[in-house]
């Protein structure tokens, strides 16, 4: 595909997502973490607008001043930022404008690419176009997430997508995979686009190793509930039981138990019951552990779970869950949630965040956050790689996050 | 005119508010304190559909089973309340289903009003509907104050009404008026409708007083700001000296000082150069107590501003501001901003709330709020009068309320 | 008695009511509102040091200079003041130091008093000593209700007080006492020492009402709690019945219940049996209204309380609740616990507060507190007076608050 | 030494520490994070009872039955907790009582070193013993930080120690040391006492890199403050700035600049001029992160920093600052203080926690803290080592932690 058709069809895509929504549902921010759908499509904007347009178009000038600092996510080498517990409360722009924004960035975006450049400022664009289509990937599966959030809050349940697109699998019986591990090589390899993160490639020593070759199911986690999970301290990290009992925590977080003792959870699909054989989600870190050391497991570091997918190569292919279902080997690595490791978000040996504002991209967060690696079934296609690090707080629920047993 | 007609158009005011306004503005929620635009639509239907429809409708069946935990504001007699932090995440129902809401439930009063009744419950049915348009009436204002609120938050500084629709007065010179004071009646008198915290009428003795004339004006507080009057502990109550230094403030609510040292004010017509012959409005008790002090002056008593208004009846005839200016006398009492007194929030003597549910309007809300006398440029009209007693916390400033000082 | 001999007596009690403590004891603070015994020490020795010595005494110089804003309460006249939350961490200096502290200031107090000062001068001496005794009192009543706050803060529930010192009273029948009202003056009257609060006495109008002869008893509470008082939400203000939700509570502060459903209560003696005959005390404003409104009843408002006490004027005599019961009449007006009015802490028609610093002694709390009238077990003898004004927020409960109702 | 000589060593050694405060001073706590004095001598007091004296010691009574309440820090295994941020408002028991409590204990456990016990129960007696002891080593380096925040917080600026005991060492010129790396082994080896985070000895891959020779100075970091370090937002991570901003942070936590521009540091000696030369300390790892940043360099890894100090084995020989300076190689890796890794604390593979409530000694802590290596000025002789890994969050400031560079 030509780079003007896929930069296209990604932003489209965001769009498609916002459809089933109402303007009313794309302003309402949830909790501080999440941000209304408005806000992500006109941050995705700002971000081509601020990097690419505002570096390499001539007479540049912006759609409006004060966007600038309206749709500034955290980027304090792009100046002051509009505060982030109040995008909720932004009701202007509407709608109408920020969908006027979209369209005259990606037109000028697109004109840009169709023009003589130079070849540094070719490659340059090149570069960030990347960069912009993939953040705004990131910010689709963000969309989903919050959107899911926002619905939660309403008593009345709405329903997101009436149907369900993707027939989910039966249930797999999970058993051990063995892996040597040794010294080994772990980071983005190849000439594909990765974030900064992701790199550089180094060397590691792993001590052997066995995964579980499927994610915890519903059911399993319903067994470590019905066995007093959430009552039991010694199960838990320190901070991680700390929160289980300020928050009266009993299961997880779009779980709720009907007056006749039935499992319902929450989806963008409406309430459903409970499908035991799908892989638990929306856990945070502290459960995820909690599960593990209750199964007599642990969650793997990153470098296993890498080591691991380089080795069976299952990231090839669709990430449909639907064709992720194999007989034996690594099953679910991709596509249905996100796996928790133990491994605190931390720079690869020699690190080097870009220059500029855009070096903020990743590197400032790499504290007190932990790795997640996969990928969802809110992930865009595409997006996915063995090598990519998401990270989240050990207490966020709200990610479609999973657990994959180690030992 | 007749009663159901009056009741379609305070019922269609509600409805013109909100014209202005787009969904995603209606649905927006500033602060815990103000409520989303959709929600005071909803909320006085509900009232309508709780009281009224709930007790006399033959065959009642509610709109919709969740709104009756949804819109209730705080009748704990009425069972559970949405959590009042949280009605600005209520993106469903949505606006068209609140609007349908609306129709649906004053056709119902309508054809309850037009079918035979039995005596009593004529009677109970005309005493609740003059309530619920009372309490619609309230709402009203809470809704222009409220949408004042939320578009201040956005630094597009938004515009609610494009033209100044009342040319306002020139401002007048303000003098004291004395008032002889002595054994008085407070407390509504005679067969209009008026709230139960206004009764019963009973007897104060007024010690002998002075009012000022008009109003406190933007000048007049200026010069209070200039003279240091943030920062002078000694102006203020304790509580509002830890308020001041804890929010750093130095001016009212939406004044802002531009960078050519003018001051600007945020209205509902957008952003405005101060007009210093205005009253000073959206200003605390705090604020009010401090200037007064430093005018050498002091707030007057509820009993003391009702005892003035009963003496020069200033509250009959229109309540538009253009025509309150007349050449001697008490001025803006009513029509322009609520004046805050220094009598606290109590129980006259004798007082009885209303049984059930409906006992919670008023009585329960009287303790740590102030008296504020009089109604604002946003009080609809024919809902003020003189022994009308409305009520906020010391540190509200987001009503329109000002300063008339006494001595 | 001289007046250096009362001055000496006084500051001679604050020392006695220390006596059964350790240093330890007197270098801690259980809460925000409560301070150490030591600060008490030293605040009113400051007291005296910076409105008398400082003002007075020739060629003045500071026990310590630190001393000034370590032990300044909330006087901003005089200057900065040390946090309030952090007086528990003054380790330094300790008690030896502040003993020495007082040593200095009352030789010195005393050596002024016996010197010859020109006439304007010895009466302000005369009039400053009388207002620092009169703090004083009220800072061993404080110093009391502390220092039950922090020692029942302990497991241990140490014994302040071994024995019981005063033999309390059976319970006595209560019974409405009628009153007619009228126009009344109110405050205080005469010359003997008031607080400006009590001042200027004026003129009120009282409608007719009636007063309990005797305060509400452990036993008449406990009845309120066994009817679901705290888990009746109409029976209070919302305010209220938040905090009763918010606190999770369910009795009053000091009341817990034994495993064989026996009712104790920390005393300074320790833990006691409950006893049901005594007045219930150590409630929250909030709790006795619930309880009058539980009861049919209400509070009285402060001008009801003290035309009623000027009535009986049982103010004269003795303090001590042995002997306060008499067969007839209104009992228990002083010296058992303080009684929660209706009535806000407000200035009176025509307060004025003194110039200077101390003019924050009283004034600029007038806001958010409510009026307790009469005085309990823990007031100083002498201290008490038919027309002195306690105030508090409506939700404290450390002080010895209890009920009398009113209709 | 024999076991029991050294033990009572070990127990004199924290009643010393105690020696030059009061009653009050070990009373006080001066916020959650740390504890008062009494408190730790009470808890380290408690964990020779609770797991050795309750487990072997025939006949087993407590010394008191409320002490196991109230002297648990985190043991969920052992039962209910006192609050932690309550523990200075214990003033009963009294320190007289703590100094019975320890007394009494200690000579049960030397009674019980001196009986007759199965080979099994001797063992675990040692094993048990050797880790109190250690313990108590940790509180007594917690004990002197915690002491010194208190006393901070008077302004008189109390001294510990009126005289400074060891004389510090000139600064010197510090470089930087090459290692080679690679395939290595990091973890306890050997016979003597580690705790459980330090095992199992396992093997990593560390790349090249390069180490300071010394600590970062104050007078480095005085430069660092200089150049505008704490208003440059790029150079912290991004949870630092929040942190930095929210607390209006300028420099580290002891220092002040006094009006004529010299920078003062408060010691455990009282408020002293800073010395230039001296290590910098009482930094968070957000700052020393960010000085890092700033001087082109970045925090080593706990694996890195073990590497090297096996390396250079400096950990061998007294611990004394005065004789760790040699004039070449690695220089204060240990004695002067904690160096923060950029290693989140977590398990090393293959890591076993002990069984029941000892297990909660690290296990659990692994989540949101970083490692510091080495020891400081305040770490008890004999207690350091290159595989010890104390851990902390990244906020924390009140340890004495610095900075080593790496590259």
């Amino acid at each position: 595909m030509i780079l003007s058709d896929h930069f296209k069809q990604v932003r489209q895509h965001s769009l498609l997502l916002a459809e089933p929504l109402s303007d009313e549902d794309c302003g309402a921010q949830s909790m501080p973490d999440a941000s209304p759908v408005k806000w992500h499509l006109a941050h995705t904007t700002w971000f081509f607008e601020t990097f690419i347009l505002e570096a390499l178009e001539p007479d540049f000038a912006p759609f409006h001043p004060a966007f600038r600092v309206l749709f500034n996510s955290y980027y304090n080498g792009v100046g002051d930022k509009h505060p982030r517990a109040q995008r909720g409360l932004l009701t202007r722009p509407d709608m109408a404008q920020v969908r006027a924004y979209r369209h005259d960035v990606d037109a000028r975006i697109v004109r840009l690419l169709a023009s003589e450049l130079p070849r540094t400022e070719r490659e340059r664009l090149t570069m960030l176009l990347a960069l912009g289509m993939e953040h705004e990937q990131q910010h689709q599966e963000l969309l989903l997430t919050d959107v899911k959030h926002l619905l939660a809050q309403s008593p009345l349940f709405p329903v997101y997508l009436e149907t369900v697109v993707v027939a989910q699998p039966g249930s797999v019986a999970s058993g051990w995979l063995a892996f040597e591990g040794g010294l080994t090589d772990i980071g983005h390899a190849g000439d594909g686009f990765c974030f900064d993160n992701e790199l550089p490639r180094h060397r590691q020593y792993v001590a052997p190793f066995e995964l579980a070759s499927c994610l915890v199911t519903n059911g399993d986690y319903l067994a470590f509930i019905e066995a007093g999970g959430y009552r039991t301290a010694s199960l838990w990290l320190s901070e991680g039981w700390d929160w289980v009992r300020n928050q009266h925590l009993a299961c997880p977080l779009y779980w709720q138990q009907g007056e006749d003792g039935r499992w319902l959870e929450f989806t963008l699909h409406g309430l459903q019951l409970l499908d035991l054989r799908q892989p638990a989600t929306h856990l945070s870190l502290f459960e995820a552990d909690a599960y593990a050391h209750w199964a007599g497991a642990r969650l793997p570091t990153e470098a296993e779970w890498e080591f691991a997918a380089q080795d069976v190569a299952v990231q090839t292919g669709s990430l449909h869950p639907a064709l992720a279902v194999s007989l034996d080997g690594l099953q679910q690595m991709f596509g249905h949630c996100w796996q928790w490791t133990s491994s605190s978000y931390a720079p690869y040996p020699g690190y080097r965040p870009a220059a500029g504002a855009l070096g903020e991209y990743n590197g400032k967060f790499m504290l007190n956050q932990y790795v997640l690696r996969g990928s969802s079934c809110a992930t865009p296609a595409g997006h996915a790689r063995a090598s990519y690090r998401n990270f989240f707080p050990a207490s966020a629920r709200w990610q479609f996050a999973g657990i994959r047993l180690a030992r």
